[in-house]
């Protein structure tokens, strides 16, 4: 269809209302060769190009990045307050930092936690067999 | 051990240091009948008591919470980079938004995207298939 554009906000909507900044900062991501000046004059968002083509991917990966989490996230915060009597949203500073850090373009060399921790580790896991605590 | 306790931030910390608010803004885990004003006075954090036999829950449910989602955000933030080349940071005002979102007590009713809406879903598979677009 001629004249007819995509223009996607990347952002997740609730039934409250938000403040204009909040708004402001949501991009926006149009069709490549689009300009959204043309369509909307004065539109203040940031806008991002992507080839139609690639939308099914980009919406994919949107969805995977949210909802996976969501529910995630949504589970572990009903554990903190159910099983371990604090608030659920203790979660927020870190999870709001690893937000910032898996997005990096080092983010790959970034891991913390357990995980990263492979020496300490399996160096506690000595001690406490050792100790007799297993 | 006696007059041995444990106290846990709630945060992941990287190579690079951060602004005084930022440390401030960390939540401490500590034992239960522990006072944090009484092992360091002064000390300005927050600070929310757990039995020490909650720990093992508490620690699995903080790492679940932030390495799996690091390592899945890292990849879409990749592929948004390299497959849509589009910015990867693009995706932070969106999932900031999600941990805002999950940690709230009635989130379980606030799931937003194509997992929520089914009825949408359906009616534009059918519309699809009715144009041939499948």
């Amino acid at each position: 269809m001629d004249k007819v554009f995509a223009a996607h906000p990347l952002m997740t909507f609730g039934a409250g209302l938000q403040a204009p900044e909040w708004y402001r900062a949501i991009p926006f991501v149009v069709d490549k060769g689009v300009d959204m000046v043309d369509i909307l004059p004065g539109f203040p968002n940031g806008t991002f190009a992507l080839a139609p083509e690639q939308r099914a991917l980009y919406h994919a990966l949107c969805t995977l990045a949210g909802n996976s989490t969501f529910f995630l996230w949504q589970k572990i915060a009903h554990e903190f307050r159910h099983s371990l009597g604090l608030p659920g949203d203790l979660l927020a500073p870190f999870l709001h930092q690893v937000v910032a850090n898996a997005l990096q373009p080092e983010a790959a060399r970034m891991a913390t936690g357990p995980v990263a921790r492979v020496v300490t580790g399996k160096k506690n896991i000595g001690l406490r067999h050792e100790a007799g605590i297993d």
